[in-house]
């Protein structure tokens, strides 16, 4: 059945019609463009394929930040390399959702890797045995280029990467976002929704600025819907390596995530301090967690880590 | 003149048909929702708006970074402070175009101020006598708002930012947007094609995942056609506050910013070192310049200031 809206004209051939937004009578209809452009005819075919192509993906979590640099792709990084090696029978997938820049590739040291594609969709690459990583840095003709695209290109490849990336049985997939709350995030959470969002877990350094923009994340995550399963605060302290005193990078005026969190009802995950060795591992794509067992860093993150396990399976 | 693409479908009422994707002839043509749309019908009558607005306004400058969380907020208020210290009688704006995530009243310590909307547009808020800011951080209902808004609906903001302002005189107007290469650089660049932009200042961490993007962000000036006035690297030293001990938080590895700079032809700057009370004062709205006259943070950026009126002037 076709349907039409309150605010429709004359003669409105309905929002499911193939005239829709096409016909005379849609000229000067405020909703003319987006009944042309098709995104009104009911609910994208691909919702329901993406909930078949994720059905064997146990947890989907969406990494989210507000502001850019605070870490995110590290953390995510960092998550997925700890959820792998806390079970190796488990499966841990990365889905690099920056479009315009995509850092994963970088981080686990995978770089310059082709991705196949075949009969049943993209083959992710594989970082270890059991974590493997799709971004659309691997589709680039140089890591150097620009992904100009506007908002309905970035939509599009989400849904590819949603619906076309062939993971296996995963445990946990992770989806790295860009900063903000627009299309990227907007996509994701659309298109997801069949399959089943497990929820988000949102990244902010200490600081009132960065923690000002997390507000906003988890009012959007209010707004659609999406369980926060936590916050980490992350560069909360800088350990000076030769006098070992510690500073406050970004200090927490405003009482940092813990104070947000208690305000907002929020679960606060843990705070990673700041080491210039894990943006070292991150340049150079080396396992950080590996490499320096018994870093502070890596003691926070494994109590980190048993929070969201226990957060995904409550 | 209709002109008809070369890949149009027989009989194509061409773009700038009233008929453009409307027309039988468009079904199944892959232009036809853009031409539906509107989007190819001639240039926006907003270039010339846009261009009458900003008649007044000598250098419109982009602050683009790439990467999020580098610091470019803090860099476009350290330098809008910068230019309007170093000449009383010049005036600087500032348009915070960061939609999703505006820290520009945080940061210059007006949040709470209200924008009024008069017959000749909208006014700025006055940070100082001669430094004014728009931010749609002025428009919002509460700070913890989010702004869930896709593609379309940030370029019309960013129109109206552009068209609507009523900056008056200015000697320097310096654009302040998201992390990326997307809807709102894409904007900002085509709406500002027939005004003039002066160039972009890019801003740019050591590390190398954040130069990374940087070197998208050249490609996208590049490919826009947009002068790159210069590269600024932001927290590139960490002094210890306790030992005076000198560490690189995020190391340049692959040898920062000079040496991309180098290699691909632009020109650098400068350097900001890290400083815990630049944080501070961002996070209060103090002016840094004002109250640290003398650290080495604020003497780097006098240099900075320097060569960037002279790329301006050249």
């Amino acid at each position: 059945m076709s349907n039409v809206p309150e605010n429709a004209p004359e003669h409105c051939p309905g929002t499911q019609s193939d005239d829709a937004g096409k016909a005379s009578a849609c000229a000067g209809c405020p909703n003319q463009n987006i009944c042309a452009s098709g995104e009104a005819s009911g609910p994208d075919p691909a919702i329901e394929l993406i909930k078949n192509r994720l059905s064997n993906v146990r947890h989907k979590i969406l990494v989210l930040s507000g502001k850019g640099g605070v870490g995110k792709s590290t953390v995510t990084s960092l998550l997925a390399h700890g959820l792998a090696a806390r079970n190796p029978d488990s499966n841990v997938g990365i889905l690099d959702a920056d479009i315009c820049g995509p850092s994963q590739p970088r981080v686990q040291g995978v770089r310059g890797e082709q991705v196949h594609y075949s009969g049943s969709g993209w083959s992710p690459v594989y970082v270890k045995d059991n974590l493997s990583l799709m971004s659309i840095g691997f589709l680039l003709g140089s890591p150097d280029d620009a992904v100009i695209w506007r908002g309905p290109k970035k939509n599009g490849m989400i849904k590819q990467f949603l619906s076309e990336v062939e993971w296996g049985d995963l445990d946990y997939l992770l989806i790295d976002t860009p900063p903000g709350t627009s299309d990227e995030h907007l996509s994701a959470a659309q298109y997801l929704a069949g399959a089943g969002l497990t929820g988000a877990v949102l990244v902010s350094t200490p600081q009132e600025v960065a923690l000002l923009d997390v507000r906003k994340e988890l009012d959007f995550c209010h707004k659609l819907g999406i369980r926060v399963l936590g916050v980490v605060e992350n560069m909360s302290l800088f350990v000076c390596p030769n006098c070992k005193g510690r500073s406050e990078i970004f200090p927490a005026t405003t009482g940092g995530v813990a104070q947000m969190c208690s305000e907002l009802g929020a679960a606060p995950l843990g705070a990673l301090p700041l080491d210039p060795l894990l943006a070292r591992c991150c340049d150079a794509g080396r396992d950080y967690l590996a490499e320096m067992p018994l870093s502070p860093a890596v003691g926070a993150l494994h109590s980190i880590i048993d929070k969201l396990v226990e957060a995904c399976q409550s």
